[in-house]
């Protein structure tokens, strides 16, 4: 009997899991690597981080995902490196040898280099980013309760969002509606009603629009919902420099601000270039059309980590489709292999794009066809909580969503004592 | 027009919410103080150290609970010392001068002076040690799918909890749940069936019945439930020492583990007896049957922290009723101070007690009379549920119950990295 072939796959994102899902039963033995136990929605994150949701409401157990997938083994474990020559990963608890591997690590917070940014801004790609963001957004109010200069609690007050891409224009308008919906009533004292002037929330965009790739109209229609909603959006506005308690703009301008949001950009997770694998632009690793790394044939890169260019040489966006699609293109290449049938290069079918600004309203371009209000959010939040996995996550979602927008009330908003960075096993372990 | 008498509570548990909620409209100005910005559900903690209930489902936002009360102002901050001459409270952020204070800041763990039980076990009394708590549980097993010796594996997967009252059996019951259901369908390959020997739940009891309190019949019972679910309950069986991987009992027995939970004791929040008040004993403050302070009638003292003999010369236990109804007392004897009407001596009325082993088997012993079994189980949810503040929480809370009732499943499972002491305000802040 042949024995079965290795295909290790790093990351539990949408195209690890893909890739993981999509080769049941397709006679390979497959190791799904992940430096968390769960897998993150990532799509919602900044609901998280705006206290509309719990981080149990976007996350779910990998194993759990997997109960009933008996080709997948899922080990818990940080990436350390990989050797392409001995087909050897070695994570932080053990070495692996693979047949075929696939990296689906995403990517991580790109600062293009801006001083300061990454000292003091918050980065908002990952649940151990959102969840001490939400803490940090929460406490801020808590000081300035007991603020007594007016600039201070002023500078405790603003909050802002750098980025006007679609995580950072629904970022502000899901912060516009926590601050001065329920947090608005929680503290009377500070007068954050949205006409007054106790809180600001303000997106940076360096360009002259928000939602860049959308249509003219859908970018005007979501800049004035946001600022209807509270949120002061200037374009045109880069920043130059971060600091602990402000941010400085290359026009000169500077504002006092004790809270940075960084939205602005995304990279590879890093790694690929050390091991010697030739690398695209923004830290992602060039594939070819079927996926496989070129040189590498044995090395496959899916989701947010490749760098593949359309037929206009523009790359792939870093959106949650073309993660799955490629998961399930990669898994559909690697079955090939075993059938000795040709490997087929990988097309992106565009579904469209959705952004949303808040309570009924969004935008949405598909299929040429553009969309807003709340028809768009409705399509938003029908294809959301579809996608969600797992059905009892869903239900929990709903009834969160459903409370909240009959209420304008958000429970989540207690400060929890969260780590900032992951912590080790052994931190974790030790209860003192 | 006369100046509103200030009442300063501290803590804002059963008994400091009581207080606060009682005193709207009586014509007095309160602060509450905590330490975090939430209430927590204490008789659920458990559930979220078992995975079964996510924090933000037993936690509501003080300020939202107190919305609509307009004579209560919170604070959050850290109680640092009470001066009862000045009348001034110290927190880190802030002093307070009060005419009236209440204390109600509870109770914490009480190891007894046992050799290694602070540095090594984990204490179950707050959120902030709920939830690291969960997280070494489940990371214990993702250790163990990595554990090449058998000895190790075990040791691992053994959990021993410390003290065979209500937070040991329920604790101990919804673990042998967790790890019996859902965590055996996630890890087939550590053999985790009920039956079979992959995992341990042992429950130490240093008397000869677990549910001291209770009647007989109903701790054989609960004795009988936990060990037909997989807990090896052992009595007579005193902790001597703990270790980093080990248990040392008295009678000089030696239990391999690398999880200790402690339930075995209480003792009142530190501080008053530096501040001179009179102490009676665990720790607690010794109050008149007014719930005054002996010798400070301007102190009061409500909840856990307050140590007051019945008749026959018991101390009240530390339960949610007494809390309850102290807070309430405290409240009322207030009013009366302002309405120049005499005092009245707290007395308790035993609602009677009620604990949970697990899906569809509980204890009550109400009125003089003993339920078990499922009666009791559907007495103990009825309660419990309407007592949970907030009608969004209660809802929550039956999804989640309901879910894990009919798909025994918790998806509550994720390893977050969270901090395991309060972190200050500004490590919070810092994103790096």
């Amino acid at each position: 009997m042949k024995v079965k072939e290795h295909v290790v796959v790093v990351g539990a994102g949408f195209a690890g899991l893909a890739v993981a899902q999509r080769l049941q039963g397709k006679g390979m033995k497959v190791t799904l690597l992940d430096r968390q136990n769960y897998h993150t929605f990532l799509p919602l994150l900044y609901q998280v981080a705006a206290a509309e949701l719990g981080p149990t409401e976007i996350a779910y157990p990998v194993r759990s995902i997997l109960r009933t997938n008996r080709d997948v083994e899922f080990r818990m474990g940080s990436l350390k490196s990989v050797d392409p020559e001995t087909r050897v990963v070695v994570t932080d608890r053990e070495q692996i040898v693979y047949d075929h591997l696939v990296l689906a690590m995403g990517a991580t917070t790109n600062y293009f280099g801006v001083e300061g940014a990454r000292e003091h801004a918050f980065p908002l790609r990952r649940m151990e980013e959102a969840v001490p963001l939400r803490h940090h957004i929460l406490s801020r109010f808590e000081k300035a309760v007991h603020a007594r200069d007016p600039e201070e609690r002023r500078r405790l007050l603003t909050f802002t969002v750098v980025g006007g891409g679609p995580t950072g224009v629904e970022f502000s308008g899901a912060l516009a509606e926590l601050v001065h919906g329920p947090l608005r009533r929680d503290y009377p004292m500070l007068d954050l009603h949205r006409d007054g002037d106790g809180a600001r929330i303000v997106l940076l965009e360096a360009m002259d629009q928000v939602l860049g790739g959308m249509p003219e109209e859908l970018s005007d229609y979501a800049l004035e919902r946001l600022t209807e909603r509270g949120v002061e959006v200037r374009l045109d506005a880069a920043v130059s420099r971060v600091e602990a308690d402000r941010v400085v703009l290359q026009d000169g301008d500077d504002l006092p601000t004790s809270t940075v949001i960084w939205t602005a950009g995304v990279q590879g997770e890093p790694g690929p270039e050390r091991w010697g694998l030739p690398m695209g632009r923004q830290g992602r690793v060039r594939v070819r059309p079927t996926l496989q790394v070129e040189g590498f044939d044995r090395i496959w890169v899916a989701g947010d980590l490749a760098w593949l260019e359309d037929d206009e040489g523009r790359p792939l966006p870093g959106v949650a489709p073309v993660a799955l699609q490629q998961g399930s293109h990669v898994a559909r290449n690697l079955a090939r292999i075993t059938q000795g049938t040709p490997l087929e290069a990988f097309r992106y079918r565009d579904p469209g794009m959705l952004a949303v600004v808040g309570r009924n309203a969004a935008v949405a371009h598909v299929g040429g066809r553009s969309i807003q209000g709340f028809p768009a959010w409705v399509l938003w939040l029908v294809i959301h909580v579809a996608k969600l996995i797992g059905f009892r996550n869903r239900l929990l979602v709903l009834v969160n969503w459903a409370w909240n927008y009959l209420f304008f009330r958000r429970a989540v908003r207690l400060i929890l004592p969260y780590a900032k960075e992951p912590v080790g096993e052994e931190k974790v372990s030790s209860p003192r």
